[in-house]
């Protein structure tokens, strides 16, 4: 499993402990998707496994795992069946998974490439990768519910998690970046600008991943509010440096269409910041994130996540 | 209120009571999207707006606030703040304006007219529709969510609600069944085959809102079930209405293109069984509903809408 977390991070760098939660992210993604998927007919199912199982980072899911373990979540737990905190991680890939099919439908980005692999429109037609990709909505619902239930959590935990992840998957997070997004393509932005759209289109899942861990962990409101900070800051980071590989990074390696946001006239921190400056905001934003893990107590996963996130190679 | 409910019907039938359930969905639509759009820009809230508002018949939503007082809810509720009951019925319309924004989509059926105006994609582009339909879904999650919350029930009630909406919207359901539809589109079908696609794409939600309402109601369960295959068999006979008029309506009367089944060679109960059948086919079905309220308390209001769906003109 190192092997396989190195290589979708493109880097040396992970070492056992991330090849540990990426291990329980993968096995518990294929207990969802069977749990899910049961009953239904192929030309459904096929689509939806296409779409979450691609070969992918799993960065959101190992955030959320990180942020449980951080705040304290694996002590306290009590022994279940299955991997009931795996389990909810895979609501936030869920999320993930639908935003990367409709971002490269032919009427969005209209990317052919993705994960090394065609995207799901190329391969499967477009109806059914719109509608797989609605889908994955309520699949990632009734997850967060269902692993709620198994961890024991009180209700009003429950429906906190539930509320976080609408939120950020919602016309205030993911959905309003995304369209801001394309609205400001072939258009000057301004920093300012820039950030509002990365907010929305990046950081609120991510931020989302981290709180839901801390959430689920049953930490204090103000370590709640501390690793969405850092959530926030470490997305911003991620989609700076997803900015410059779109510009330097080389399609094999990157597994995506090189080159696409210039294309598209995309609003990216190279086009606003110039490459020098954007590696520096990068940097700085990482350092941002890092800085409000002080005084937590086992923050070694997430330190490694938000390293990996400025030197990744894809 | 009476004349925009049989204006929306387009039939003289409704009454007062239909009214009356018609006036209080429509105040609660207002104030779900405005509490849900707080804070989003415009360039996201518009498409959201005008995919939920336009002139629709809300069925629905009424089928839902119906079941929840032939299942005895209004006169076990506490005296709340606002209208908790048509608020969760609105969760049920935003699933549905979400279907029929994706369903309109150039890639999906192509149409330009719903609901008398201008499909979504039309007047706002097609990447604003595409992300509006996608923020509808985790918009029904929170509004479900929020309205069992104000109901007081409790929390393992609240959960069914929410899994049984995001049955009904998902792959085994709502989304499964327009899959199934584009595929069978060109290919002869039997009775079979179209009844299996038209309880997804049709009859799921419609059973759904009934057994939402039930369950909102404290209902037992065996009252649940049986509201439950009432939806079913309600919703089959609303789609046999559907494609009939689809061949036989008129395009100013029905509010969106009329033909356009027979233009794609979609799977119809006309195409199926002819249209003498298929009138025959809807009237049974209607029945077979309505037979399975014998025995509940107060069911009117779900008999009035069983001889809309029937009679209905658009």
């Amino acid at each position: 499993m190192a092997t396989a977390v190195t290589e979708a991070l493109g880097t040396r760098r992970p070492g056992p402990e991330l090849a540990a939660l990426g291990a329980r992210v993968a096995a518990a993604l294929a207990v969802v998707l069977d749990r899910e998927l049961r009953g239904t007919s192929d030309a459904v199912a096929g689509p939806v496994r296409y779409a979450v199982l691609g070969p992918g980072k799993r960065l959101r899911p190992l955030l959320l795992l990180a942020a449980w373990r951080a705040a304290g979540g694996e002590a306290g737990a009590a022994p279940t069946e299955g991997d009931p905190a795996a389990a909810l991680a895979c609501s936030v890939e869920l999320v993930h998974a639908y935003s990367l099919v409709h971002d490269d439908l032919p009427c969005m980005d209209d990317d052919v490439l993705r994960r090394g692999r065609p995207t799901v429109h190329v391969r499967f037609g477009t109806p059914a990768a719109v509608l797989a990709g609605a889908g994955l909505m309520p699949m990632a619902a009734r997850t967060v519910w269902r692993a709620a239930g198994a961890l024991g959590l009180e209700p009003v935990r429950a429906r906190r998690l539930l509320s976080i992840l609408a939120d950020a998957a919602g016309a205030g997070g993911m959905v309003g970046g995304q369209l801001l997004d394309l609205r400001a393509e072939g258009r000057a932005t301004t920093r300012e600008e820039l950030e509002r759209i990365h907010r929305g289109k990046t950081a609120a899942l991510m931020a989302a991943s981290v709180r839901m861990g801390a959430v689920a962990a049953r930490a204090p409101e103000e370590v709640v509010e501390r690793l969405g900070r850092f959530g926030v800051a470490l997305g911003l980071a991620f989609q700076a440096v997803d900015d410059i590989l779109d510009v330097t990074g080389e399609e094999a390696e990157i597994g995506k269409t090189s080159g696409r946001d210039v294309a598209l006239g995309k609003a990216t921190y190279p086009s606003v910041l110039g490459l020098e400056a954007s590696e520096q905001v990068s940097r700085e934003l990482a350092g941002l994130a890092r800085r409000e893990l002080a005084g937590l107590e086992d923050t070694r996963e997430l330190e490694l996540l938000a390293e990996l996130v400025v030197e990744r190679r894809r």
